[in-house]
């Protein structure tokens, strides 16, 4: 199944499960998509059903999901970066993106007015169905509800202000997830490939299995520290190919089209656009998703 | 005016007004904690009052709130930390937490069972009251609620685990907020001091002058990438004296008692229990704030 969060075109938000190019809403008559997740229904004949063009879609995970982010965990990757010239490390590198810093899939991304850095990071997601601390790896999917695609984007600058990459890593609406999460049945549990394409063009390409930590891992390790529950998000990290490496560096700008696909879940696009000018300080700024 | 949230005798959430060793509650006419954040009400002579005794505080923060925190922010806390030895950093160094890595003031702080390098970090918070982006910092304190105490504790190993610190400033429950938020009107917006004491000896003194990034340079920083919105939280860096730069290093244990003073603030206290031991795996874990 591929559980999705989406607006109408009248702006109202809900959930349900696409099939083909339709879309069945469970928002009638189930709580949350959180519920989705952990439940995973069958849709039934009587809920209701349309088309999914039209549908603006929002990022598949909770209302307030905890949204872990590994760095570094593909080895090519870490290469480029110039990141463990001594081997393998030991643990996972983590930061958190707040759910703001992401779009839904097909909505642009915005590039900084203030900054032309921002690079893609194509990524796998696990999504969380089912509340858990102390997770062994062993268990691990048991508590995956799904897989989705995660455009990471960064603000380069920004995220090497200082040692931590919190600020480079939550500009608004820089990333991109989505555009639904398919089940765990249907993905399976086997390597997955991640391909970002740039205006058509392969920039990233990779398969889960050369993962320094494993989706397994991963949940164990995060949720040794912090419960996770349903709608949250860890993503796995990116594969080697960012702009900032390229000679000279490539960065997103407006125009621009980045396709995320992770086989058997789907194709994540997004455009990008420029911050709309806005004057410095006495912006009051209603909460967005 | 000191404002709080709770959990009555009986478990019932609430949020209010301290007034010396009574609160007067708000919850039976104001929607939110982050409305009274926003609005600051006056007590009204019909809202129902109680003693402050039997109360358990909450952290004094938004349901769902951005939590920023701000490393080796004091320079001679760097310097301990072994920062900056080039002079002082351009840009603040940022990481951000989940509210359940906190618990509310009286309530004591969980040490892993895992690991043993629970550490101190007393520090002053703000509290935001008025959304906005892009704030200017001659227009911070606008935005501003007011100031809160926290207890911004470390379990060092796992900060150290990579080079990103979201691991060991995580730990579930690991940190305290509170007691209460003073508002701006109360405090002033002049240098504070903050002091931390373990089990009555003062082990961090420094006052908020010295802070590398002020207050109102933090909220335009921040605010600068991402959206702030009442209940927000930035706690603006720990003073030089934590346990791990002791000689032997000196970390949490049950028994010891943790004091955070802002001036003009408050009193954060909490004791240090350890973790439950709980069977690795299969432990499902229902959401607790």
């Amino acid at each position: 199944m591929r559980l999705a969060r989406f607006h109408t075109p009248s702006g109202e938000p809900g959930f349900g499960v696409v099939e083909g190019d339709r879309v069945v809403r469970l928002d009638h008559r189930i709580a949350s998509f959180e519920s989705v997740l952990a439940e995973r229904p069958q849709p039934r004949a009587d809920d209701p059903r349309g088309p999914a063009a039209g549908l603006r879609w929002a990022p598949p995970v909770g209302d307030h999901p905890k949204i872990v982010c590994v760095g570094f965990n593909y080895a090519a990757h870490a290469a480029e970066s110039e990141r463990s010239p001594d081997g393998t490390p030991q643990r996972p590198t983590l930061f958190t993106r707040f759910t703001d810093s992401f779009v839904g899939a097909g909505t642009p991304v915005v590039r900084p007015a203030l900054d032309d850095s921002l690079d893609w990071e194509g990524e796998a997601a696990l999504v969380i169905g089912a509340a858990g601390r102390r997770i062994a790896a062993e268990d691990a999917w048991r508590h995956v509800a799904g897989v989705t695609c995660v455009a990471e984007n960064s603000v380069r600058n920004w995220q090497l202000h200082s040692g931590q990459a919190t600020a480079g890593k939550n500009w608004h609406h820089s990333g991109a997830v989505g555009p639904w999460v398919t089940t765990t049945d249907e993905v399976g549990t086997g390597p997955l490939r991640v391909t970002t394409r740039l205006n058509g063009a392969t920039v990233q390409d990779d398969t889960t299995d050369r993962l320094t930590f494993g989706f397994a891992e991963l949940v164990a390790y995060v949720s040794t520290f912090t419960p996770l529950r349903p709608g949250d998000l860890i993503a796995t990290g990116t594969p080697q190919g960012i702009g900032l490496r390229r000679d000279p560096p490539r960065f997103l700008r407006p125009g621009d089209e980045i396709e995320v696909e992770v086989s058997g879940v789907g194709v994540l696009r997004h455009g990008v656009v420029d911050e709309t000018p806005a004057p410095l300080g006495r912006e009051m700024l209603e909460a967005t998703r």
